[in-house]
């Protein structure tokens, strides 16, 4: 046995048999071991950005992790973004990176940095790092690198494999993949969370990661329906349970002051899998917590704890066992008409959208009239693509989540600028064809960055400003780029053109883009902000 | 005057008049600063690897950086890839990046890593990184970075810049941007090297960046005239002057059986701004080296040491100021009939393109046959798009090589897995309407991976390990990938056909893209590094 199969075994001991990849020399020992083998699915990317992001999508809706096969330094920094929003999402992911021979690195070929070696750049994005220094250790720490992949939440393993770590011979060693327990929270803890419950003032039960889940969510609607909490959600949930019969959770708020308004009624705050609600960016003269300073915030769980666990017993200490819980009502909205609209696409989805689908939310700017207008869809799984804020994780997302889920159809909900970060994706999606609808929400602008501009500009931009901020010169044609890479597509800008495509791609099955091309008003949010910018 | 201010003094003291540019949030006062001045011309890209890509071609053939304006730790990872190629080729390049205000990063917002900062990932591909802590000191490392860039043959410097060190006041103060000397190489040390060169042993002269740009080779070749030395180039070149009337020089072959072959019947190798040959990759069994251990080895000048004054010194040296130096001729082939090979398309450039133009070669295995086929065309630039072996560079480098130099035509030679990586590259040669034939080397495949799998496998290869080889299913279309971002774009597959496009696309000006299906037949290859390697 070599080293590459002492890692191969560990891998498939664990029952990871999926792998996105985009191998290169490096590599070749592993695509040779995956060749021979039945127990591996390989899905090749032609980015490593698609192939982390893929991982991501896929553990979220698997509930376990895919391996990753990337390429040297190079290889592995592609995929650094979506491995961003991974990490912050707590999404298990194991990467096994190849690496120059151990004894050839110190020659400074051509793939190594000039200023660092993998480790260094894995660790920024790896709750886990380690560098093989032989093929004697490479099954156990490819062992290792799964069992740190399962604790807590969830998190990112990197090991970093040397070509001759590959290739020397191993041992055919026991391979011991138990999880590491995650830890719970105290009793004591949660009983004075049960205390802070009963205390009479407004309250609001912060959810964040697994709590978010359909069996986390049935646990806190008990505990609303007992004590009266309001269940609010982190912006950037991983994933969410939602639609026809979920348990009602409120966003908190992405822009800093739709959140500290919406955050104005409460007196205190707890969490339970979620961080402390901030600003994603400070501005000058503004706060940058999104909770005012008159508000109480407790922490009942860390997302690194059991939060399932936590749930349960907060239920318990606040006797909530056997309530009836509130539950969210199914919407039949009109067929949408007229000009095409995020609303009028919400519309749309609330009404065509199979239950039991895979939602992926990279809208950007049109995302808030989606969300809103998805609330009444029949039953479905919400996976936000971004909870590190890294643009470009969509597509990718969606391609994992049907590869992890074959018979939910996924809707991915794409913004074009960040669309365009990751359109590999869609080879991969045509490759295995994959059930996916993709939706790109064309505004030919990173809109966001209008609302941006406008807290620093003391004038009207110039059309040179405006030039940073827009991608309308030229307009991309969706159309083409999908069907360059095999997927079929349509472009519509009317919101009975988009109902009727969209009706027919929840029909059908396998990989559809539709290019809708929506009219959007961001006004009234410049206005609102520069308002309470300089009303603070 | 504010800390946002004071940095685009620098910039523009410093004349570095292009930015490449994909920002966000935390580039607002940079893109305002830039919006209300006449100094800078932004160029937007759609990806950051374009963006860092971009700027060194540019600085390729400008001779002087451009900036990048990089949104945060995942914009600047997206670019690593493109500045790991640039960092290894010595090109100067100035990296501004956007960071969470210094009081956020402690609140832990969406976009802050997990595991480290961003000085943590850029250290791995710049020489010089530093993150400001205070609008005070923005202008001046603003300036600081200016002149590491320009130091040595080039060097890539990275600044992170906090939202808070944008909008804070700064001094108005004298920007100090004189560049730093390099240093010299010994006389005793070009002494001792044209005593090498007078001793009778069969000698290589390896050249390395700035030696193989036209001034460097114009002094070699008269070394070479004086003293009978072979002129080498690194397998990698960054910039070479080459075509008709030019120093011919032989470039040290790629893969490390072919180079070891070409070493061998050399007695000494001196290294003038090149590093010591290596293999990209070690091989079980094989040496690294790509010198034979027989052959002595000697340094000249190093790619941080005045390769040009080395150059000039030792021509003194050996006294050969007035030698009649050996020259290029033009070769005019007929033009190419019949299915469509590297050769062939080699054919066609070597009739067709003009002189003065700037050849970029990400061509991957049709490489070889690119080169050789275009040695007698019209005198021309010669850009390797990855001296760091990172794919993706090739179209990027082109639309900064094209925004440096528009007067010179761009023929990017671009393989179509690698072209993959980055092709919203694309998207920017419409917009700024560069002078860039992109030609995609169509094969279907990571060809070389073929060649790369041979080593390593005992048997003949399943269908799942091509699976991890081939990307021709589906076959990526690229005139629709390319018209989809406005890109006039052709499709052919005969000797005929290509020609006739090709010539068409250098008698027009603006972008243009042929995808090129191409003949290829690896197997040669592979046979004779199984014979070697089996042999050794």
């Amino acid at each position: 046995m070599n080293g590459a199969q002492s890692l191969f075994k560990a891998l498939t001991s664990a029952n990871l048999d999926t792998c996105f990849a985009n191998p290169g020399t490096s590599e070749m020992q592993l695509v040779y071991e995956m060749g021979k083998s039945d127990s591996v699915r390989p899905i090749l990317c032609l980015q490593e950005n698609v192939v982390t992001g893929a991982a991501d999508g896929y553990a979220r809706m698997a509930g376990k992790p895919a391996f990753t096969l990337l390429h040297v330094g190079s290889g592995f920094a592609n995929g650094i973004a979506n491995l961003h929003n991974a990490s912050r999402a707590n999404t298990p992911v194991v990467n096994i990176v190849g690496a120059n021979a151990t004894y050839h690195q110190p020659n400074f070929p051509e793939h190594e940095f000039i200023g660092g070696n993998i480790t260094d750049v894995a660790r920024a994005v790896s709750h886990w790092t380690r560098e093989a220094k032989s093929a004697a250790e490479l099954g156990s720490l490819g062992a290792e690198a799964i069992r740190q992949a399962m604790s807590g939440s969830g998190r990112v393993s990197t090991l970093i494999a040397p070509t001759n770590c590959h290739w020397d011979p191993a041992p055919d060693a026991p391979v011991d993949v138990t999880p590491i327990a995650t830890p719970r929270v105290a009793p004591a803890t949660i009983e004075a969370v049960a205390e802070l419950l009963a205390n009479g003032r407004k309250t609001g039960l912060m959810l964040g990661n697994h709590a978010l889940r359909n069996e986390g969510l049935e646990l806190a609607g008990r505990i609303a329906a007992a004590t009266g909490v309001q269940l609010l959600a982190e912006t950037f949930p991983s994933r969410l349970a939602r639609g026809e019969g979920r348990v009602p959770v409120q966003l908190v708020p992405y822009f800093l002051e739709m959140a500290q308004g919406f955050f104005a009624q409460y007196e205190q705050i707890i969490l339970l899998g979620a961080l402390p609600p901030v600003s994603t960016f400070a501005y000058q003269h503004s706060a940058t917590s999104k909770i005012p300073p008159s508000c109480e915030l407790a922490v009942c769980a860390s997302p690194d704890q059991d939060v399932l666990a936590a749930l349960d017993d907060l239920a318990n200490a606040v006797g909530a066992t056997q309530e009836t819980v509130a539950r969210c009502p199914r919407v039949e909205p009109d067929a949408p008409s007229g000009p095409l609209t995020a609303a009028g696409i919400g519309q749309s989805i609330s009404l065509a959208m199979p239950e039991g689908a895979t939602l992926v939310d990279e809208a950007a700017t049109a995302g808030l009239d989606l969300y809103i207008h998805t609330a009444g869809a029949r039953r479905h799984e919400y996976l936000y693509a971004i909870p590190g804020a890294a643009i470009g994780n969509g597509l990718p997302v969606a391609l994992g989540a049907a590869v992890a889920c074959p018979d939910r159809k996924v809707v991915a909900l794409q913004a074009d600028g960040s669309g365009m970060y990751t359109n590999q994706a869609l080879w991969s999606m045509a490759r295995e064809q994959c059930d996916v609808t993709v939706v790109i929400l064309k505004n030919d602008a990173y809109a966001v960055l209008n609302v941006e501009l406008a807290r620093v500009r003391d004038d009207e931009p110039t059309e040179k400003m405006l030039s940073m901020l827009e991608i309308d010169r030229p307009s991309i044609d969706w159309v083409k780029i999908s069907e360059g890479m095999g997927v079929p597509a349509v472009a519509v800008n009317t919101a009975e053109d988009f109902h009727r495509e969209f009706q027919r791609a929840m029909a059908e099955k396998g990989p559809r883009l539709i290019e809708a091309s929506i009219s959007q008003d961001l006004q009234p949010v410049v206005d609102l902000i520069l308002a309470q910018q300089r009303g603070s």
